[in-house]
């Protein structure tokens, strides 16, 4: 049953065990090269991050690790900017967020990251693993990882985006569950079509697609793994386990809402990126969703309420800020990644 | 790992496979009583049954089998008639409905069949095994149960609620997750706060309740019932798998729904019964949700749509009936309970 030789050795992985790539700031150079040495695969969550810093946390990773290790972006998404609503937007944020924040800047484009600059910025480093999740990106930034030797990973939510992820000729597709924490990587259906439990994910993509399907959603420990394994996945993916630990990035506030949980206390919104995401519901969230039925397309929303979640960070407020998490957070461990990864080991050879 | 001897013994059958009682006419005698044989558990879905009926179904069974079986009710529920609402939606239904119906029945009390005529009838038979959903029965009825040497199941969608069962020392605890097909059975919290996947909310409840768990939701063959026994779960329970089996009672419209579908085609909806349900989307369920936003309570919307259900079922109609299914839905066989079971049984053994 273990390891799962056909996904490791096509990642140059021991374990395919990969940790998520988290774009809220967990997924630290450190994180990432923890988890490739223990054995498994770190991810740089570079979606949000700037070229610059993208540039700056491969060189880091790779002083620390010489295993392989993955660096993840978003594709780009079309959106449209509701002027009147955000206007309307920024003044009830304003309101919500005393007393972190005073007034808002402008919200002004770019709302995001420059695509092609962080692609450029991968191609040039030669990463060993390109991820990508919110969509396929344009054919040729795919040619370019192939010819550079950069093994492709996606991100699917159904059988149809696995089959037309398949086409590209990719090395792996992610099938991320509905109990996944953080944002939905659906790209052909809607997000109420898409949330499709891992339990029944799985064997549905298994049966269908022949490239390696890797688990992702509600795996916090070596039950999830034989679980997951059991379905027909060759690996799993994990966040919400990994955002907990000592080479974590995340606020302690952040952290310590994780820990705390005792049961599963996520929810899907968009009030706070304008995309689909589940994370712990906070007043930021509630205060959000009362007042407005409707928001910003995802990445503007995003762009309009970082100041205060910067602001609140700050304080090390929870109530404020973003608390990404799957609906496995309640076991969630203040631990090393490394003992993390040794522990999920151990644990699914000793079952 | 197999089989599960625990809750096996305790239930007196040899496999640790339950068939879901499914209260929409598919758990006939014939089914039943072949799932016992076996070597699962067969369950009566005797919720929407009258006394008599349930009387009748239980000789039946038990002249096909002298196996343990189970019979399941609803608990009773709340509700409030919204007579406004109640005229609107018959004024709708009508004109949703032709050709199936010209007119529909005065929407007037018993909207469902008489919990305490119904336990009177579990009791008297004394039935192997009695499990509810939808929230505790009053403590004198699982008092009697006891008393009768009835052994008790009860259904959890959280862990609030299996920590609720488990105070009653009750046998067993479905552990019902976001896959699955038929009624949500939340009883404490409400139903968008206790959509769990199967995936996260077996290992919650496994590490928090003593009390055997049976996982439900998303399992359609033997790698869900490894899954789940990877992740804790003392048994699985299965429905969607054996609505089409050739004993099941469902229309054949709706078998043949079920065997079409080639994904995850279903959604949650109060549409039809006034409480949250999951099965594949249809024209009644579409057109009743773009016309409404707010439904009866259940058991009132249940009654109110049954008629237009009824007549179209006769037409072999399956865009106007409830066309209850889980995720897994696309796994579903033609084919024979016990075949099915043997199946699951092997399939098992030679993981």
């Amino acid at each position: 049953m273990w390891p799962q030789t056909k996904l490791a050795s096509l990642l140059q992985i021991a374990y395919p065990i990969i940790q998520a790539p988290m774009a809220g700031g967990a997924t630290t150079p450190e994180l990432v090269a923890a988890v490739s040495n223990a054995g498994g695969l770190g991810s740089l969550g570079a979606g949000m991050m700037s070229p610059a810093a993208i540039k700056d946390a491969i060189i880091h990773i790779r002083s620390l690790t010489a295993k392989p290790f993955s660096v993840n972006l978003f594709t780009p998404q079309t959106y449209h900017l509701d002027a009147m609503l955000a206007q309307q937007l920024q003044s009830a944020l304003i309101e919500i967020g005393q007393p972190f924040i005073n007034s808002l800047p402008p919200l002004d484009p770019p709302y995001a990251e420059s695509f092609e600059e962080q692609m450029a910025v991968i191609l040039e480093a030669r990463v060993p693993i390109f991820s990508f999740t919110f969509g396929i990106p344009e054919a040729g930034w795919l040619t370019q990882c192939k010819q550079n030797n950069i093994k492709i990973i996606g991100t699917a939510t159904t059988l149809d985006e696995a089959l037309a992820l398949q086409q590209l000729g990719i090395d792996a597709i992610v099938a991320q569950g509905f109990e996944a924490g953080g944002h939905r990587g659906n790209f052909l259906q809607a997000t109420e079509n898409s949330l499709i439990g891992t339990m029944a994910l799985i064997p549905m993509l298994a049966d269908k697609v022949s490239c390696p399907i890797i688990a992702a959603g509600g795996i916090m420990d070596a039950r999830g793994i034989i679980a997951a394994n059991a379905l027909g996945a060759a690996g799993v993916q994990m966040g919400t386990a990994f955002l907990t630990t000592h080479e974590s990035g995340i606020s302690s506030a952040y952290k310590q809402a994780l820990l705390s949980a005792t049961y599963d206390s996520t929810a899907l919104t968009t009030a706070l990126s304008g995309k689909f995401a589940r994370g712990i519901r906070n007043e930021l969230m509630t205060k959000l969703e009362n007042k407005f039925t409707k928001f910003l397309d995802y990445p503007i929303q995003n762009k309009l309420t970082q100041p205060l979640r910067q602001a609140a960070a700050k304080q090390n407020n929870a109530e404020y800020i973003s608390l990404w998490a799957g609906q496995g957070v309640a076991a969630t461990q203040a631990i090393g990644a490394a003992e993390l990864v040794n522990q999920l080991i151990k644990n699914v050879e000793h079952q």
